[in-house]
């Protein structure tokens, strides 16, 4: 058995608009960014939901929105989510990038919310 | 005085992926997708974080993902967020269509879940 949930959303914007789009969605939600000291093209804005991160990374392609799973076990979530038709773009580090089946990418993480994952993540068989 | 909160992420498709997108998402967060009865381009696939919806939205445009903020006053909420660099892009029905500074859409829409607006939103003078 494992366990995951929808635990993040990701601006992905190029290089030459992090800092106003950092900005941006600080202001817009209200909340303070932090940039990420190991990972400069990472910044992060909190949770606007309790239990939901907000991050705007940086990226080498066209702006667009993506989403992150978390789960304990990632191998397994990537097995189950590919049965229900997504595909495997690339493992990077810990995680894995995937496709939805209209080709949005999302990420497989992790847990990174240890707290909202045991409130909140569904079991899997 | 008005409020707002992020509220929803939407995973917009091309109406030939619409139900195997519906049907992914719907597997992937365990989650009991809804037709909308009143309009067909939109399935609800609940709330996969408390407080917070998932949408699967059929468009006419490349897939994409966008976010919702709903507010109290959606008028001073637009304005509000123009101030902080996004752009109207047009008014349908009761909410507006926006994009952040490096292009990504998102909507500004009237308050979709009163229990968590109050509890979670952010009061901007």
């Amino acid at each position: 058995m494992h366990r995951s949930r929808l635990t993040a959303a990701l601006v992905d914007v190029p290089e030459e608009s992090f800092q106003e789009v950092v900005r941006f969605w600080s202001g817009a939600l209200g909340l303070e960014a932090e940039s990420d000291d190991d990972d400069p093209n990472y910044a992060s804005i909190g949770e606007p939901v309790a239990g939901f991160q907000f991050m705007v990374q940086q990226v080498d392609a066209p702006a667009r929105i993506h989403l992150d799973i978390e789960t304990d076990d990632v191998d397994a979530e990537v097995g189950r989510l590919e049965e229900l038709g997504a595909e495997r773009v690339e493992k990077i580090e810990s995680w894995w990038v995937m496709r939805d089946p209209a080709g949005n990418l999302f990420c497989v993480v992790r847990v990174q919310d240890p707290a909202a994952f045991e409130r909140e993540a569904r079991n899997w068989e």
